[in-house]
């Protein structure tokens, strides 16, 4: 059986891949009276009364919603809500298996911007936080950020953001191996998208200072058109010395190319024209902009894919099942830069220094302590 | 420790009561490949190009949303979202246990009937039914009858149609143990809210003739003043006489009353004048309308409430698990009145006619067969 037949067997075998349960037993009259009424009014009362028994009594405490629009779902693009729930589903599933956070997938039969926020914000009192989900650029960015600003729970848009932790910890550690500074080194991102814009936000806030966004129409400038509000913004931190051209023109001579974009658009020659000891991330799913054989050919000294059959697998789950982990312990009403930062710094951590080499700069997703270790790291940087 | 103690205790023990677990296990590369991507894409597009296949691949399947905007939160009243919570979670609990049927607990940060549905129909596409609980009247008539000309998935709000259910059930076999016709009785019905009206619509498809509702005001007729659209509505079949005068007028030579009113409002000279062979349904939490002894003592012969310390319990569990596995497992659009009257024969069924008594006409709900009668007869009647 091939892995799609597998996987469709898989969805069907239960209708889906997630249930509720309940975590107290309803066997007697006296289970019932606790549970349900008579005895539930007290709980209820306490929190009538003060709001924040809510995470005391209820599943607040320990539950996130994972929320799509369905508009840009994994590389299949805007395929709306229905088919959208085995993806919202799976990442549910992670989230519990891989954090011991409780995760409901909800899909949203609307695309529209205003309608989602206010959707959002009225279904918000059950969850301690809410994992945005495969919703298009730049439509997104406004939505997580008026989120952030409506609600007093954690908003995460895991494309932009988990994306970018688990690329930072490997460029950390990619360092370490191939000795450099990120004082000294070009980047290249390509893919202006949500996860190329947040991964470029996230290496300037690190402390990269020439890295350069391109995307199919090449180099972005200030003078790009058709740009954007977020790539606007960043074109004010971001190509410092002003290039332009193609995305074969930045890459000369960079030091780590980011790669989310689409399969097989960088060359050989590309990856050649990159400077000695080049990290190249190519994570394009599931065929990356250059495979890593023809990379290692071409003189690049560490590829990392998002593939789990290659090594240095850029892979979100060592990221977002700790983060919210943190985020719902510490009862972190955002989740910062800070808290991104120290997640990247704690991913890149659990490699030791001594195990760091070409093939090996990221941890294992199924290291049963990745997701603890990740959520002190935010807990304590709340 | 007291019942409010121990209700604390348990709340608090796991913060809530509910968790999401993984039906797959995620323990393996090859796990994750298939659960999650690449393998997760392939029933994604499956759905794509078929929309109902979301039924065969996902949790749309058996999973409903248990929705409340906490504007009528048991005898508590309009306590608000958050404090609603418990009694939601409880409720999913309770589909779980009794009817195998996933629910998630929804508590709606907004009172705004439009902004109700909209963000019910925005978020309907998880789910495969939705039950509507605790949200006020008239409000709660207009909320269901739109989501369920928006939606294709059933919509049901249990306060209004589960009670309903079970208490026509129990006047059925009542009305048994009594010897009497339907057509021949005088009922009353206090409490014009979400329960006594949808009571009283039940009771009129059901066949009885002779019902009339009466509020704080007294008996309603169709020149009562400040009636709300659906109390107008049933004025054209109830109350054929046209009767006037306070709740003590109405309850004379009465051979049925259902209280769904406030505690201790019916005197013992209230239930003594009813007709013999009275049937009395105080249901108001916890204090019913009478006492079940002084409504003996008056002469009522078969009395229920809706507490468990009494016999004939009138409980909504032994209905709304059943309903939602039965219309899940019949893919039924909507809950119909043919359906409702399905399952309160089905309820009234699972005491046998040998077993019937005084103070025994309805099923005690812990009986495990309860759920897949009514899903039974739900089915096989939509």
């Amino acid at each position: 059986m091939t892995t799609n037949e597998k996987a469709l067997q898989l969805h069907a075998q239960w209708n889906g891949k997630l249930e509720t349960v309940s975590k107290t037993p309803v066997k007697s009259r006296e289970d019932l009276s606790l549970a349900y009424t008579p005895g539930v009014a007290e709980p209820c009362k306490v929190i009538a009364d003060d709001r924040e028994a809510a995470y005391q009594y209820t599943i607040k405490a320990n539950t996130i919603a994972v929320i799509s629009d369905g508009s840009a779902v994994l590389g299949l693009g805007n395929i709306g809500p229905y088919a959208a729930m085995p993806v919202m589903e799976g990442k549910a599933v992670l989230f519990k298996e891989f954090g011991n956070v409780n995760a409901v997938p909800i899909c949203l039969d609307t695309q529209d911007t205003e309608e989602i926020i206010r959707t959002i914000v009225n279904i918000a009192p059950a969850f301690g936080g809410i994992n945005l989900e495969d919703i298009s650029a730049p439509r997104c960015f406004e939505i997580e950020e008026r989120l952030k600003e409506l609600l007093d729970i954690p908003v995460f848009h895991d494309d932009q953001h988990g994306t970018a932790i688990v690329v930072l910890a490997g460029i950390i550690n990619a360092l370490k191996v191939v000795n450099k500074k990120k004082e000294d080194c070009k980047v290249v991102v390509n893919g202006a998208g949500s996860a190329g814009i947040a991964i470029t936000k996230l290496l300037l806030t690190y402390g990269f200072s020439n890295v350069i966004l391109c995307d199919k129409s090449g180099i972005l400038t200030k003078s790009s058109p058709d740009l954007n509000f977020m790539q606007r913004k960043l074109m004010e931190s971001t190509n410092p010395q002003q290039e332009t051209g193609h995305l074969a023109d930045a890459m000369r001579q960079a030091d780590i190319f980011v790669g989310v974009s689409a399969p097989g658009i960088v060359t050989q020659e590309m990856a050649a024209s990159m400077n000695e000891n080049a990290i190249l991330f190519a994570m394009a799913n599931p065929v990356p902009e250059i495979m890593p054989d023809l990379a290692k050919a071409a003189g690049v000294r560490i590829v990392g894919t998002g593939r789990s059959d290659f090594p240095n697998q850029v892979n979100n789950v060592v990221a977002f099942p700790g983060i919210f982990r943190g985020a719902l312990e510490g009862r972190a009403p955002q989740i910062t830069e800070k808290m991104k930062l120290a997640a990247a710094h704690a991913i890149a951590a659990l490699v030791p220094e001594t195990d760091l080499s070409d093939t090996n700069i990221l941890p294992e997703a199924f290291r049963p302590e990745v997701a603890q270790v990740v959520a002190e790291a935010v807990k304590s940087n709340i």
